[in-house]
């Protein structure tokens, strides 16, 4: 779309020296208002009051609306990847969205990782994403790009903000997707000349009114309550909002009085666990594993959950886990309220609300006192040492696998998973899970590998003096990797393989790396040494790094 | 898609211990090959012969491929911006692209920030983005997402190889997309299957006939002529490959002998300057300074180059920084043969072959010896001392808007610059360019906010003993956001604002930074301590870096 007049006028306008019309350049001073003020102030009104952000020039009068409301909370982050993980981590935590503000396609698109596995999540969230000014767009500038095609494979709603007038209804709506349970990625595009339009002072902001969650059926209830009283295997797979602690505990009293398993998904957005919280056994991520631990069940009840697959596919191995002729039936989808669904299924099979719960159990493990450091010696410990109502990060990848087995008996926490693959989210979404609670120790089990894709985040968690205490787990390779070369059916890697999956020649050394970036940090490599550099952590506030050499 | 046959069968397969089907599960032993081999295979047969690559799961069958050609170098980058923008400085300087290897949707995400800044250079490219098995995608499995959705924003061509079978075909019709004049982003998205699929031993290879450069025009050429022969003020705006050393001495002759003014777009991917070259002004990048540097010109004659806009819009400032009314002549255009197009526009002007040329300036600066470190300072001595044939890597954002000028009567050398305003180039690029080029000193100007965007880049340098020296002009804030903060009417920043635009609370420390990642560094704050390290760094052959703080 051509506007030759508007352009014409202005640099004849310009060139002349004549003032620029006042509706285009002018920004709040007190009495006045602009779009990026009105987009604020909705924000706000909506309890939206955290915003991770790494701006650009497109959004400086966003930035300059951020600056006159001082109840919004501003997090910077060095580089986007951190940013949208923040926001991840933060509305984990807080039950709530945080917003983001990126720079225009290339900005989103640094952010696109870890937006994805906030979709994989469905952690609400509203991204604000700054453009050109919707008349400059034509021009095809060096930073022009199709952003709402760099959106959209990861949001799960896309809207351009075309106006100032327009501002406040589209970010009521963007929170309203957010908010829609269990939470959605909603993506505002903000050209810059929406921001900066101005507006009458009393411009009114929307308010949202939150949806009612929906209620799964009584057939469904009936379906799980008759696969269950069959007496054949039957498992109860759980995912999303089913393995918060209301949930949880509906889940406990129907598998202590039934005989029910219950089992988890692969990869979770939070799980509330440890004390005498309901213990849920998760599936594992190889294949084989997975198979072999489903292959018995004949109902399989999916609450919040998927009928489980593959996380790839290999020659020769099946994309479906559970056996084909098992049954599987929907409890409630993921939309729905589960802990709801979990009590009417608890109440249709007769079980009372103050019925025993399956119990916790004991600690299964030997605390290590001495030795070369190990990968299981670092998950032992971390378990035995988590404090009540620590918050854990965990981007442990290979070396962290067992850790959920030794903490099932720790103190009460938070277990926060990388949800969709996308590695580089563990630093990020601790320094937002501590951004939301910051009365809570957040301990990050992180694999160097993936560290490294958002290292960035440390400095945020200097910056804010997040209480983040954060173990590296350097085995240093892409131990994942190794793992799957070996599955495609080589033994012994050549040199190009080993320069892919090693990371060696030269090591890194996160103890720099952390300095470097304003957080202490101390490197290990024998049992005494790690345990010390935990306790001595865990005594701390604000962040602090453990690389342990494994 | 259903293909619930292939499911339950392999399934079944699988749960009854049976051996999966042969041509699902073998790869290359001796005298059978797979489709990642015939990928492999068509890339070396091409001349793409350097694989920037961070893989995953998916694509271990094309890592065991690329294992098996020793020929084909690999090179990994600890996070994909990184590998987009090697692949970027690397074609920019080897004048042929490079292949990269990225890891699903979100792997492809992390590098669509440089790809952006390729796609602006039109640099050379062949992605390759490693999806799941094509029977796999319908389960949605955690790491699914709409690849072709990711790559079409930040590309010109994107395919899904859907068969081991057209893998060739498929590669060769990318290595044709990618090398088309002047260059083009290729993404070739390879699901798993079509990599491990067993093929003929004897498969062919796929060889690429490279297309003609296609010349401009009899009419387009005259047009120019009588521009600059009608006597009013022309300008010949270089954009491209007219900045290349062939078709700039072609302009310099012109420029010479007619007294039209040269001058280069604001962000090019390449120009060959220094020693005696042809001098080239530039475009600056504040829209005032382009308007008042464009406002006399009657003529504008178009090299390769747009018709210039602002880089962002602003209010009360135009997009177009042309003059309205001048005329605006396309010698050729970006895809033309832009040194053919200057030798025929001296032709057609009668000017001799051997004609003398514009004459490189004297240098134009007082070297400093002592004192506070400032940006000037860097800027004249890296200037200075710059080596013969050195490559300039420059994302130095505010802190090196005149290192140009001091560097106009420096040694030959070629100056790549940040194309598409996507940060985060600078230290990738370097990576790229070394690699393209062994015997020649790569010597980046590093902005330390944007700097950190890629720093990852830094640890390549270091695993591949890289000669790149790195300067980090750590003015230790998003300066450029400052001038922009002032240009939307803000002299004040509050809190809000301070802290998204400042990068301190706590300063970033480069010199640990880079030992992190193998990296010797040091960091000094005056001119002999600048002068001293450079000079150290100059004598050097490998990666250092010096953090200069201004």
């Amino acid at each position: 779309m051509a506007l030759p007049g508007l352009r014409y006028a202005t640099y004849h306008a310009y060139r002349a020296g004549k003032q620029p019309p006042a509706r285009a350049n002018t920004y709040n001073q007190g009495n006045t208002m602009n779009g990026a003020d009105s987009l604020c102030d909705t924000l706000l009104a909506n309890d939206v009051d955290v915003c991770f952000a790494n701006p650009g020039t497109s959004e400086m009068h966003f930035v300059a609306a951020l600056d006159r409301k001082p109840k919004m909370r501003c997090v910077l982050g060095l580089f986007e990847g951190v940013v949208t993980g923040a926001a991840d981590g933060y509305a984990r935590m807080a039950d709530k969205p945080a917003a983001t503000l990126l720079h225009l396609g290339p900005g989103l698109g640094n952010g696109l990782a870890n937006l994805h596995n906030a979709k994989r999540a469905r952690t609400p969230m509203v991204n604000i994403v700054g453009d050109h000014a919707t008349y400059h767009v034509q021009y095809d500038a060096p930073l022009t790009s199709d952003v709402e095609g760099v959106a959209r494979p990861m949001s799960h709603w896309v809207k351009r903000g075309m106006s100032a007038e327009s501002m406040s209804a589209d970010a009521a709506e963007a929170i309203t997707v957010a908010r829609r349970h269990p939470g959605n990625i909603a993506t505002l595009i903000l050209p810059a000349n929406s921001a900066w339009t101005e507006l009458p002072a009393d411009t009114a902001v929307v308010k949202v009114v939150d949806e009612a969650v929906p209620h799964t059926t009584v057939e469904a209830v009936r379906a799980a309550a008759k696969a269950i009283r069959s007496g054949e295997t039957t498992t109860l797979l759980l995912g999303s909002t089913a393995l918060r602690e209301r949930a949880l505990k509906a889940a406990g009293r129907i598998a202590r009085a039934t005989g029910v398993r219950l089992l988890s998904e692969t990869s979770n957005r939070r799980i509330e666990r440890g004390g005498d919280r309901t213990p849920v056994d998760r599936l594992p991520y190889p294949i084989d594993l997975a198979v072999a631990k489903l292959k018995d069940v004949r109902h399989l009840v999916l609450v919040g959950a998927k009928a489980p697959v593959g996380f790839f596919a290999y020659p020769g191995k099946p994309s479906l886990l559970a056996p084909e002729d098992c049954e599987k039936i929907v409890l409630a989808t993921v939309e729905q309220d589960l802990a709801h669904a979990l009590e009417w299924l608890a109440d249709e099979l007769g079980i009372a609300a103050d019925a025993p719960r399956l119990a916790a159990p004991a600690p299964a493990y030997e605390v290590p006192a001495s030795g070369k450091l190990t990968g299981a010696a670092v998950n032992i410990l971390v378990a035995h040492h988590l404090p009540e109502n620590a918050i854990v990060c965990d981007e442990s990848i290979t070396q962290g696998r067992e850790f959920p087995i030794y903490s099932a008996s720790s103190a009460p926490h938070d277990w926060l998973m990388l949800t969709g693959g996308a590695i580089g989210i563990g630093l990020p979404m601790a320094a937002g899970a501590a951004v939301a609670c910051p009365d809570r120790k957040v301990i990050t089990l992180q694999a160097d590998g993936s560290g490294m894709y958002t290292l960035q985040a440390l400095w945020t968690q200097a910056r804010e003096n997040l209480d983040c205490l954060t173990v590296i787990l350097a085995n240093r390779s892409y131990a994942t990797l190794h793992g799957e070369m070996k599955n495609v059916g080589v033994q012994e890697p050549g040199r190009n393989a080993r320069r892919m999956l090693d990371l060696e020649e030269p090591y890194l050394d996160w103890t720099h790396l952390a300095r470097g970036m304003g957080v202490e940090a101390v490197s290990v490599d024998t049992v005494e040494g790690f345990a010390r550099a935990l306790q001595d952590g865990l005594k701390r506030r604000g962040p602090f790094l453990i690389e342990a050499l494994i």
